[in-house]
């Protein structure tokens, strides 16, 4: 997945050589893509769609420069939402990330050139256009996760090498703060956590600026373009009768884990995050078996009638049978009939040094990581 | 209690005119004074001496200046502790304070010419000589409660329009912080304590300059003398077998408000605190009568009998019968016999605008205050 090609050569939306813009019509595709991608989490990529909408017909469209296309000297700024998705669709941000990233520049003294997804999945892949669509600054064709993650530190940035802080947080109240030296990625998890419980569960962030080498080196390349090539998809299949996981699988190689009908949904909102397992009854080939995922904001953990089948930080996804639209785990409810869908982590996860940081036993499940066959 | 005067003229400790310096020598009397001051909180006031006293002893006395003779382009950062003093006496404080100082300097680019205490009980009093100490620095006589409060907020300062933030906030491992900017001083409060949960419910903080005038202006002037002058009397009524409370109202007029024997203590670390109740059946003039006195961290209203008898923001502090040794709420303990002592508040509090902040009613306490008479 991390070797997916950039967009195809004579889209009509590149706008010089390997630019591309966002616009208002692409936003639906990034939605479905980037509710795939996201695992269950990420934030509700509808709303994000509604807000990042918002923002374009506002401020206009927004460039996306390829990695290898930012300047050298560029000062690239991740931004992302923090908080539990549960919180997120009744407390809808606004303009958080971009308070965020003006007092990570205040604090740094740095001004940013282009801005960066923390994470591809859900609300959170549209999160920097916001910001980037109201200071006129283009968003890198890449992210921290190549998915979503439930924790500020599981980024790729900082297992391979960004410092994790100076961080800034806000919400939309006019409360804003510097998380400025931890001892660990995960001390920053901690106090940005404990900031956003108190901001009402619903927060925004910015990391102090990265370079150019920095993002080529440690981001998971081309997941913008792959989120939009993959809701394109989806929406292609739908329209011409096909079927939405062969046009996925097309898009994004990964294999069907299971089919049923979700039968029990157990969820709560602790510690800032929205908790809870899932269970699926098994329809037509998987009739008479049961899955279930238990999730944190993000599906972590697919077993079927017990047995393992697939773990972070390989994706576990569930789409709507018949349309092939993800369902987070927000919005996960009594009687959806689910297919549930697994794709390999990204390369930079898979590595020791990424699962030491988001593999299975980095969410305290007993268990080796084994790479799921596609 | 506000208009305590300075230290006499000829005072040995004087180094110049106006100054005196805290040695060694001061720290058992300051320690007694500001345990009575302390209102049962503001940190135990015996380790805040052992820890003062390590840094004196390593670093060189500490001079002190009255508010009148800052000069006059004077840059004071208010230092303090933040937690539940439950935790305080197990988990000891190093040098956070002198870490969330170099914080706020880094932050705001001003470098600090004395330093200030955030409440003048319990071992928050000589808080801010640590930093002073290394850092070479004089302290204020004076401090933003004129006793210790609970909460962030609550500080004369901030009543009287010196903003809040930025503050820095740190803890003994390497962690820090900057709240940066909030809506108002509670909401600095609710994201400190959050991050002082995260830290292990001790933590250390450092408040952005205040210029010479603002510490005119809103500082509750010559309470370290005080507390020391406090601190002095109670040794000398012990070494000549005086009644020790006789020389505490000699030194700073109140009244006893009961005597008794602590038969009850409901405490529990919760939300950053120590909260609790603490129950004395009466002695002596009192006896058949029963004291109930409500804290968090210290001691907020005294009922008598179900009659309440004095609340915040005057001062409700338990001293042993015998010696007149303060007892805060971490240590209080069945069976100890106590005099409960009121104080008037700092004339500061018993306006308006500070008991908005800091009256009976900004504890949730559906009274009005009426001042103690003394």
């Amino acid at each position: 997945m991390t070797q997916r090609p950039a967009a195809a050569a004579g889209d009509k939306r590149r706008v010089a050589s390997g630019l591309w813009q966002v616009t208002e019509n692409d936003l639906e595709s990034i939605a479905i893509g980037a509710g795939i991608l996201g695992t269950g989490g990420g934030g509700n990529p509808y709303i994000g769609q509604l807000r990042a909408r918002q923002a374009i017909r506002q401020w206009g469209p927004v460039t996306v420069l390829a990695p290898e296309e930012l300047p050298d000297d560029a000062s690239v700024v991740c931004v992302g939402g923090i908080g539990a998705p549960t919180v997120g669709i009744e407390k809808v941000r606004d303009l958080q990330s971009y308070y965020a990233l003006r007092a990570i520049e205040d604090y740094t003294g740095a001004t940013a050139t282009a801005l960066i997804s923390n994470e591809i999945g859900g609300s959170n892949s549209v999160e920097p256009l916001i910001p980037a669509a109201k200071a006129g600054l283009p968003v890198v064709d890449a992210d921290g996760m190549g998915r979503a993650f439930p924790e500020f530190q599981m980024k790729t940035f900082f297992v391979y090498g960004v410092p994790c802080c100076p961080m800034a947080i806000a919400d939309e109240k006019g409360n804003s703060a510097i998380i400025r030296e931890t001892v660990s990625p995960v001390w920053a998890e901690r106090l940005a956590r404990a900031l956003t419980v108190q901001m009402g569960c619903v927060a925004c962030y910015a990391v102090a600026p990265m370079t150019a080498e920095q993002v080529r080196q440690t981001a998971v390349p081309r997941t913008l373009s792959l989120a939009r090539e993959l809701g394109d998809a989806v929406i292609r299949a739908r329209n011409e009768g096909d079927d939405p996981r062969a046009a996925i699988f097309g898009t994004c190689p990964g294999k069907t884990l299971f089919c049923g009908k979700v039968v029990d949904v157990e969820r709560r909102t602790a510690a800032g995050f929205a908790r809870g397992t899932l269970t699926i009854d098994g329809l037509d080939s998987c009739a008479g078996e049961r899955m279930v995922i238990e999730f944190q904001n993000e599906n972590l953990i697919a077993r079927r009638d017990g047995a393992i089948v697939c773990t972070v930080p390989d994706l576990i996804c569930a789409v709507t049978i018949d349309r092939g639209e993800p369902v987070t785990t927000e919005l996960m409810r009594y009687g959806l009939r689910v297919a549930v869908l697994g794709f390999p982590a990204p390369a930079l996860w898979a590595a020791p040094q990424g699962l030491a940081v988001a593999g299975p036993r980095a969410f305290g499940y007993d268990t080796d990581y084994v790479p799921l066959a596609v």
